[in-house]
C-alpha cells in the first residue's frame, strides 16, 4: 500500500476525529506502545490541576462529599462497563490488577470449597502466575495446576475451583475464544476469570454475552489512565452476592463511616474497594476513559485488525524472511498487536525506538507492535515499516549502544 | 492564653517557616483535620504538571527509565525512613494501606505455622479488623482473637502468630507503647504489626529503637500525599528473608522483566511490590513528604503535643463541663488530636465547619480536632476554640441543616 491509500484510509476512517483527543508527542514521532501506556489524553492535565488546585487544595477533606470523590470509582466504572460488555454495576475501580486479581482469585475459591485446583495455562503473563501460586501457598491444599491452551477443557475436573485466562496474550497476542471457555468451566462447575489487560478499549468485548464470570483489566494500556492508573473488575451479576472481598478495606463495608467492628460488605460492587480510593489516579482515568465517549467499539475492532493487518502485510511484502511471525496470521484471532521473533529483537527495537518509533520488546525475542485505534493512523502503520526496513536495511541495529538490555516496561 | 501570646509562641516558633510549603486555603478557614487528609503543599502542582504533560504526555513509556518511574517507590520510601525512625531499606511504599495490612499480615501468619491466632483490640480502626477477619475466613483454621488493651500482654499465648495494634488510636488518640508490646510479642513468638497511620508524620516513631517487626501507614494524612495517596510499609531488617508477599504480582519479581513463570521475590523490599506503582500518587506523595524535608521530629512531636495542649486547655478553660474528653489527659500518651465527646456531636462539627473552622466527627458522639505541626499555628487553635466558643454559646447547632448526617471522611 501506497502511503497516499493509507492517508486516504485515514481520510474516511470514522474514529479519525478521535486523535484529536490526545495530546501528541512533539516530533511527530510515532507511538505503537499504547498497549503499554496510553497516550496522554488532552484533557487530562486540566482536570488534574481541577481536582489538584481546586479540590484538594481549596475543598480540602470536605471534597469526599462536594466533589463527588466517594463515587468517583463508581462513575468510572459506570464508564468502562459499556466497553466491555457490561453493565455499570457489573463493575468497580479499585486498585492495581495484580491486586484486583488476587481479591477475585481468592474469592472464587473460598467460593467453591472444598474444590482445590486452580487452572491456568503456562506463559500466561507473569503477575497472573505469580498471583495464583502464591496464593496456593497461602492456602493449605490449594493448587495451581497450568496446562497448554488446548488441553484445558480437558483439565477442567470435579476439583477445579478457577480457571484464570489472559483473553489476548501479552506476547503473542493470541485470542482466546472467551464464550467457549467460560461455558466450558460452567459447566464444570468452576468459575471462569478473564485478564482483559490487552483486550479492553482495543476488542469489542461482551463480558455478558460470552457468560464470563469474572474479569480484570488495566487502566493504564488501551484506557489511556496513566501510568500505575488503577484497575478495573467485572463481577457478572449472578454471582455478586456469592462472593465477597477476601481483602476487606474499609470502604467495602456496608456502612463504612459507622465504624462498626465487624464486616458486612456493601451489596453492591463497592464491596470490591479495600482502603481509600486513590483520587488523582482515578480522575486521570476517567479522562482516559472518556477519550472512548461517542466510540463504537465494533469500529474500534475492526480499526484494530485492520491496522494490525496493514502492518503484517508491509512486513511480510517488503521484509521477506527477515522476521519469523510470532502473532496469529488470521487477524479475528489476533489482538490489537503484532509480534515478530527476531534473535537481535532487543537491539533492533531500541534502533528503532532511536528512528522515532516506539515499539517494544518482550523476552525472549519478540518485538511488539501495538496499535491503538483511537490515535494511530494508517500512514503511521505505513511510515513505521518504512523505518523498520531503513533499520534492517542500513543495519543500525548492530551499533553497541542498541545491544545493551535495559529495563523497558 | 491570649491570641496576643499565642502569636508570640507562633513568633518563636522553628517550625513556623514550613507552612509557607502549603497551598493554604483561601478565606482564612482553619483547618484541624491533617489527620484526615493532609493539605496540599505548594510544589505538588508543578510536580504533577512535569509528570503529566512531560513525563507522561512527551516522555511516554519510556519514561519508565528516562524520568525514573520504576525506582520511584523506592525514593519516596527512602524519604519516610527517617520520619519513622527505619532505614530506607526497610521501607517500601506500594498500594492502599488496607491492601498492606493485608500483604503483611498474611505473610505473617504464614511464616508463623502452625500458629493459628491473630490478635488485636476491639474498637481498632475498623479496615484492620476487617482485614484480619476476612483473612481469618480465607484461611482454614485461622482465628481472630480481639481483647482489650490492658489484656493484651495476657493473650499473647504460643498460639499467637501476629499482634496488630493501631499506634494512635484514629478516635480517641491514645498512643500504645510500641516498644513494651512488641518485646512481649516478640517474647512469645508472635509479630508485631503497627498501624501507624496516625502516627506517621506527627510522632517521633522509632521503630527499629522499639522493636517493631511489621508497620504500615498511611500516605494521605499527616504525610501529605493527597486525597487516597499510596502507603507505606515497614519490615525489619530481620524479618525480611523470612517473609513474602502472598499477593505476589509482577513488579515484586526478582526480575520482572525476565517474564518466567514461576515467582521469585526479589531481593529487597521491591518484593512487597505487586502491580505497577501509581506514579501520579507516588509523585504526589514525594512532594508531600518533602514538606518534611529539613525538619527534626523531636521538634514536630514537641509542636504536636504543645498544641493539642493548649486546645484541651483553652476548650476546658472556656467551655467547662459542655464536653466530656474523649482522649488521654497526659500529651505523651495522647496523639496530636483531641478528641471531645458531645451527644449533639456531629451537629456541632457540622456548625463549626459553617464557621470557618474543620474539623471531623467520629461515631458515635466525637469531635476530633488533628494538630499537623508543619502548618498549624498557635493562633489557629486560640482562634478555633474562640469559634468554637460561639457555635456553642449561640446555639448554631441546633438548626435543622447540621443535624443532617452526611458521609464525611
Amino acid at each position: 500500500m501506497t502511503r497516499a491509500q493509507a492517508a486516504a484510509l485515514d481520510a474516511r476512517d470514522p474514529l479519525a476525529p478521535c486523535r484529536a483527543r490526545f495530546a501528541l508527542p512533539e516530533g511527530g514521532a510515532i507511538y505503537l506502545d499504547g498497549n503499554s501506556l496510553g497516550m496522554l489524553p488532552r484533557a487530562t492535565p486540566e482536570r488534574l490541576r481541577t481536582v489538584v488546585e481546586g479540590e484538594w487544595g481549596q475543598g480540602l477533606i470536605g471534597s469526599w462529599t462536594s466533589a463527588g470523590w466517594m463515587d468517583l470509582p463508581v462513575r468510572v466504572a459506570a464508564r468502562i462497563a459499556p466497553l466491555i460488555g457490561a453493565e455499570p454495576h457489573e463493575v468497580m475501580v479499585a486498585d492495581s490488577t495484580s491486586v484486583n486479581l488476587f481479591k477475585l482469585a481468592a474469592a472464587a475459591v473460598k467460593a467453591r470449597r472444598p474444590r482445590r485446583v486452580i487452572l491456568s495455562e503456562p506463559g500466561n503473563f507473569p503477575t497472573d502466575l505469580y498471583v495464583l501460586q502464591e496464593l496456593a501457598a497461602l492456602i493449605p491444599g490449594l493448587e495451581l495446576r497450568t496446562v497448554a491452551a488446548d488441553e484445558i477443557e480437558g483439565a477442567l475436573g470435579e476439583e477445579v475451583a478457577l480457571l484464570l485466562l489472559t483473553h489476548v496474550h501479552y506476547r503473542t497476542g493470541a485470542v482466546h475464544d472467551m464464550a467457549r471457555l467460560s461455558a466450558a468451566a460452567r459447566r464444570a462447575g468452576a468459575i471462569s476469570l478473564w485478564d482483559l489487560s490487552h483486550s479492553a478499549g482495543a476488542l469489542d468485548l461482551d463480558l455478558r454475552g460470552a457468560g464470563a464470570d469474572l474479569a480484570v483489566g488495566c487502566g493504564y494500556k488501551y484506557l489511556n489512565g496513566g501510568p500505575g492508573a488503577p484497575s478495573f473488575l467485572y463481577v457478572a451479576e449472578r454471582l455478586q452476592a456469592e462472593l465477597s472481598n477476601p481483602v476487606a478495606g474499609w470502604m467495602g463495608h456496608a456502612a463504612p463511616f459507622a465504624f462498626e467492628d465487624g464486616y458486612r460488605p456493601c451489596g453492591s460492587m463497592r464491596r470490591w474497594l479495600a482502603g481509600t480510593p486513590p483520587i488523582l489516579g482515578l480522575a486521570a482515568l476517567e479522562e482516559g476513559v472518556r477519550t472512548f465517549e461517542g466510540v463504537s467499539m465494533a469500529e474500534v475492532r475492526a480499526k484494530s485488525m485492520r491496522l494490525s493487518e496493514l502492518f503484517l502485510d508491509e512486513v511480510e511484502a517488503r521484509l521477506p524472511g527477515v522476521f519469523a511471525r510470532a502473532c496469529p496470521r488470521d487477524p479475528a484471532r489476533r489482538g490489537s498487536q503484532v509480534s515478530l521473533a527476531h534473535p537481535d529483537g532487543y537491539a533492533i527495537v531500541q534502533a528503532l525506538i532511536a528512528e522515532g518509533v516506539t515499539g517494544d520488546f518482550r523476552e525472549p525475542d519478540v518485538l511488539r507492535f501495538g496499535f491503538a485505534p483511537l490515535y494511530t493512523r494508517y500512514v503511521d502503520v505505513i511510515d513505521a515499516v518504512d523505518r523498520l526496513a531503513e533499520v534492517m536495511a542500513q543495519g543500525r541495529w548492530r551499533e553497541p549502544a542498541f545491544a545493551l538490555r535495559k529495563v523497558v516496561t
